[in-house]
């Protein structure tokens, strides 16, 4: 088969992606290794950027989103029994949504499936040829037999363990790591969360996170150390090193209730340069992963969507490549501030073994800082409710 | 011999406390360990904050700062080639005076001389009696013989290795401390600025620093290993470093000459905590310590002087001893802000030994983000301007 842009990967970037050029009349085809009940399975985070709401509104999309999500105005930072209240909406004009990035999946795959869009499951063994030369494709085995597709571009979307990376030659790419000597253990809960916003909060024994899918359902996390493992914590044990962590009166007010899910996630920062190599793009999680702290994996997976969007509607519609052209140093000056926000993000909640007592004043200056100037506070909202694309 | 207030230290802390309770109507006695000349042969840098400024015109001694000193409305950040202007003026209205350290304390001398006031040289094993008492009292060794001076309250300007925080018993303070992993290798030349403005330059070698005392008088670092020594740099070989680390048009500019004076400086954080104990006040370096990135070491000091200023005023004209009370901790609030804002500089522009790819790379998107994000360079010109007393 023949197509435009075949797209690895069915995940929220690659139907977005595919879903944005389908409404400009560039046919793509989706391949993803596993089923669709598989992919609508997995648990994910669900802050969106302004941006990426705007990229859902254009993709046709949103009316869901936009009818059920819950905008937040601000979010609190606590250390201790302190609440930093940061306003997004006054420091910036903007806000973010909360909707889960199962909803954004669920959404853009009935949109797909209504415009009768290709998708291929349970595709297995996908392998990206020539992508360096004029005429790439792609071959793949699915249940119904062996695929081989012709196409003028590759979109990588399949994620940090997906093969389009990979098929940057190793010697053409550069790879960028840190890994954080922490978890995060998280809990999912049909309780109402304790606050209408986040709570990042930070304390003497470690970091938590109060966040939320939607008024009945509540997701909490705690800092554990690396190597812990989740049956080391009972509901109780999660819920009692909750409420130390977050400030006394938000405790008090916290409904607690069975977990209905439980994990532990490793925190990583990595980064892959270059993010083009000939006709093969890399999009999101294939490029690039953040630690959680600030929400921003979906959101910069969304801003390289955007950038890959605009560049392959300009290639089909004016014959121009300079967004093709210039699409990895593009995407990857996002990536990197993206990457720097949640690093700061993470290092200055976060207890990390062996830090010093100096170590541990410099986040409460910095947290102190926070509180106090109303400059800090920006830049630290700029980041979190998107920079500009 | 009987003072209101005894001064330890005669450096541009202890005087310009002098100068100002003398101002006020309150006595004081300021005690050296050197003599004046050796005082005043001591080369330090002059970057004044407005505070600092404000102080000086208070006290009464800024004519010759006024005259003299250089007004900087901003500064240059520089990585590799690229320059990064940060617009003080524009971002905070306000702006910082280069004058150097050294005058400073000259003006201070010669008001303190000239409105008699007692500053007693070569003050030999200062010990401090009953700081915690209703009645303490200062015992010390002149080429003159013994002294004691009872008095009200002491004040610790003595620097780190003075004897006035160790007056406090070592149970009742608590250190911090962070010793950074490279020096300053610093030359005085006389030659003209190779810019108006400081440049703070980083490169993949590490980092210089273009800074100045004077039109023809040129002051340039460059980070060394901490084992260096001065005897391994030659002038040549100093100015092929620097050239290397600054912006290629900057250093096409540069004008060399002959060093009149070339040391390495080990770069270091530290705070003492609380900085009063019983009628001890301590003041600038005898309580913290900053690495000279962003030139915070005196204008700190500048900002213990001005609360222990006020607290005495309040002490002595309305009997009321709230600011006195509360100096230790209004004066850490803003210390620990300064040392987050020198800490946080070092760190955004050395090269530090074993640190990784990654880490670089967030360097790197620390400056980006500051060259795009104007909420970003307001953070930053209002801790370089400085902080609000």
């Amino acid at each position: 088969m023949r197509t435009q842009v075949c797209i690895i990967g069915g995940g929220p970037s690659g139907l977005l992606l595919s879903q944005l050029l389908h409404r400009q009349g560039i046919d793509s085809v989706v391949l993803e290794r596993k089923t669709k009940d598989y992919v609508l399975s997995r648990i994910r985070a669900g802050v969106l950027e302004s941006g990426l709401v705007d990229l859902m509104r254009e993709a046709g999309v949103a009316d869901r989103l936009d009818a059920e999500g819950y905008v937040h105005d601000g979010t609190v930072i606590s250390t201790g029994d302190e609440e930093i209240r940061v306003d997004f909406r006054e420091l910036t004009g903007r806000t973010v949504v909360v909707y889960g990035q199962t909803e954004v999946t669920r959404d853009l795959y009935a949109a797909r499936e209504a415009a009768g869009g290709a998708i291929l499951y349970e595709a297995e063994d996908v392998t990206i040829h020539d992508a360096d030369g004029e005429a790439p494709y792609v071959t793949l085995r699915t249940p119904a037999g062996e695929v081989r597709i012709d196409c003028d571009f590759v979109a990588g979307c399949d994620g940090f363990h997906g093969v389009s990376r990979k098929a940057i030659p190793e010697e053409k790419r550069r790879e960028f790591e840190k890994v954080y000597p922490f978890g995060w253990l998280g809990i999912l809960s049909e309780t109402p969360p304790v606050h209408d916003e986040l709570i990042y909060a930070t304390s003497d024994s470690g970091f938590a996170l109060c966040s939320m899918r939607n008024a009945h359902l509540s997701r909490y996390y705690v800092q554990v150390p690396m190597e812990d493992r989740v049956e080391n914590w009972s509901d109780d044990a999660f819920w009692d090193e909750l409420r130390r962590r977050i400030p006394a009166p938000v405790a008090e007010r916290l409904v607690t209730g069975p977990s209905i899910e439980k994990s532990i996630a490793p925190l990583r920062s990595f980064v892959c340069e270059p993010m083009r190599w000939g006709r093969l793009f890399l999009c999101g999680d294939a490029a690039h992963i953040v630690p959680p702290t600030g929400a921003k994996g979906l959101n910069t997976a969304a801003s390289d969507v955007h950038y890959l969007y605009h560049a392959l509607v300009r290639h089909y519609r004016d014959g121009d490549d300079a967004g093709i052209e210039g699409y990895s140093a593009q995407a990857l000056l996002r990536v990197w501030k993206a990457e720097r926000f949640s690093w700061w993000m993470t290092t200055l909640l976060h207890h990390f073994p062996g830090q010093s007592a100096f170590d541990r004043r410099m986040q409460q200056a910095e947290l102190a800082f926070l509180r106090d100037d109303r400059a800090a506070q920006e830049a630290m909202a700029r980041n979190y409710v998107g920079l500009p694309y």
